[in-house]
């Protein structure tokens, strides 16, 4: 299989956060949506049945405790989990918080419009905000 | 809490195909795409992260068991999985079998245009091919 390399669009449209003991954690540059990207640092793998019970076990804690700890700061109304890959297929999920009124707001956000990057100091405190909350 | 009880939009929009060790297992109506659900039979919850540990870890891998049986069966391109609940909060797992050129390709398939229902033979065959492949 080779080393874990990650995906070149995933790593254009995303800022480096945290690396937890599965995953990469990654904040996704759109000021629209706090929207973090959880990407399990094994080779070759496009569906989560394809990793190992040990490792989907891993990545189940992960996503939680990211979700959880994105709720936290955010204070947001509902958490969106999805692991889609339909574009990259290199296995990244999706932790996004919504809100009502939000530009998609009730319906999904992927596929919505165009990113609106952040100012860099925006990402680097969200991301200090998450970090200390997890 | 009191005791666990099917939302009843999710109960008019899906069949019923079988009962797993945590969760209902249920074919959404609307044969655009081979479409399940996953309903942790616990009352009160919306977001993965409120289940307890151990439920978490079923959950897991019942979604993963789903997703591969759903693949074995349609030979789909890419597995969607999600749990958004903007609309429904009860807590649901989505696991989609989607394809190029599906009616929403490579988008996501929530929200996108309106259900169209199965012939009743369709869904008991299709419901009766995943059962066998689990």
């Amino acid at each position: 299989m080779g080393d874990f390399e990650l995906n070149n669009r995933i790593r254009a449209d995303s800022h480096m956060a945290s690396v937890l003991g599965l995953c990469q954690l990654r904040l996704m540059n759109d000021r629209r949506w706090p929207w973090l990207l959880l990407i399990p640092q094994r080779p070759g793998i496009e569906e989560v049945f394809e990793l190992t019970p040990l490792d989907q076990t891993l990545l189940t804690f992960e996503t939680c405790e990211t979700a959880r700890a994105l709720k936290r700061v955010t204070h947001c109304e509902k958490i969106n989990i999805g692991a889609l890959g339909n574009h990259v297929r290199q296995l990244h999920i999706h932790v996004i918080a919504r809100n009502p009124g939000d530009p998609a707001w009730p319906g999904p956000a992927w596929a919505v419009g165009n990113a609106e990057p952040y100012e860099p100091k925006s990402a680097a405190d969200l991301i200090a905000a998450l970090i200390d909350a997890l």
